[in-house]
């Protein structure tokens, strides 16, 4: 049967989700986790790769697996196993033709900014750190420009896979609360860098180096080096994924 | 010059705010990042001797310095030479007479319990993690009975140095939102321990293992061993201190 799993992890001490040959991975550590199970390597699949240092609050995986443990146990059975910083929180028997990244229809990104002077030594792990004060009222008038289907390649760092760069996002919302400054991203898919990509380039227009107005002229030029920086991965979580 | 400052930090790494023969502290950290001024060892102190795991918002400490350097620039010169677990978030010329703990009128501390089937990934350094449902209801009746001017006898760990276990406790709020269980303490003073074991003893509540009505007659027995558990330290954070 495919048993598919929500996971949360605190991304700051793997090199992203996906096996690699010199570097541990989430992907690894749970299929290490499954390994007392006595199968042997059990190949785990995950919803979106993310990158090294990127977290996750609901990253969604599945595995293949024939066993009369029922399914709803194995977040019990891996967390046994899985470091702290690692937790899956729920696991259940997948619906026929379930594939966790090919079912899936979005997902929710959540980035974070510490706007203070000082980086916070509490939410620093999660947290990119920009002491200049951000204007929060021009970086939402950007992000308005920014909804919608779009041809986003000035927002896709190379070296990505995919066969058109037109999206989708749904949704990019921007809240500030005592400093801490969160984006919320929804798509139906995000090339490669993308949502860092787009925060970067937002991060600017708060810094008043680019207007609202630049990030229209940028998205339809569609070249990635007019687009702003690549916004650090430790402010990444991969929030929800949507099926 | 007094020179009063506001630290973060995240207890995961250290033994505790004091000085410890054998092993690292906060207050540690911050006096060797003044050992750069060239003035040798410069005392620092701390207005809550936080415990070892215990975390700090707003920690306020103070040290005496003769320098042309402004106040307001010792935040940045001790963050350059601080990890990233502790910041110093503000500091500032001290008004006469200012000593950071004898001067503070009251503190708030913050407790969290992670109240869900699985631990979580990204909140597991600031949580507790407790699976069984708790009763908040329940909870916040026994909070009600500890509000106000009590001898907290019951509720004090061995080792205090404490004249008198009379405090006052003028605020006790235990909130819940998506498993997260925040309890916001507030008073004059606190005994040692006082908050982990108020929030441990509540914990039984909530579990269904005592009743308010139980919190009342250990409250009024005065006797350490009849009240619950004392919550771990890596729940706990001073959140502010009053003056």
């Amino acid at each position: 049967m495919r048993i598919a799993f929500l996971v949360e992890y605190d991304g700051t001490a793997y090199a992203g989700w996906q096996l690699q040959k010199n570097d541990v991975t989430v992907q690894q550590k749970i299929e290490e986790a499954l390994l007392p199970l006595g199968k042997g390597r059990i190949p785990v699949f995950g919803a979106g790769r993310t990158d090294a240092g990127v977290h996750a609050r609901g990253q969604c995986g599945h595995f293949d697996l024939e066993t009369n443990i029922p399914a709803e146990k194995f977040a019990f059975i891996l967390n046994t196993h899985l470091p702290p910083d690692i937790r899956v929180t729920k696991s259940w028997q997948a619906e026929e033709g379930f594939h966790c990244r090919f079912s899936a229809k979005g997902k929710r990104y959540v980035y974070r900014v510490w706007n203070a002077p000082h980086a916070s030594a509490l939410m620093g792990r999660f947290t990119t750190h920009v002491p200049e004060k951000l204007d929060v009222a021009a970086m939402e008038q950007a992000a308005r420009v920014l909804v919608g289907t779009h041809d986003f390649a000035a927002f896709c760092a190379a070296g990505g896979s995919a066969k058109t760069t037109v999206r989708t996002v749904s949704r990019l919302e921007i809240a500030e609360k005592d400093g801490l400054i969160t984006f919320t991203v929804e798509g139906n898919g995000f090339l490669y860098n993308m949502v860092r990509i787009l925060v970067g380039t937002l991060i600017e227009v708060g810094k008043g180096k680019k207007t609202p107005q630049d990030v229209e002229t940028i998205l339809s030029g569609g070249v990635r080096k007019y687009a702003g920086m690549t916004a650090e991965a430790k402010g990444l979580t991969l929030d929800e994924v949507f099926y």
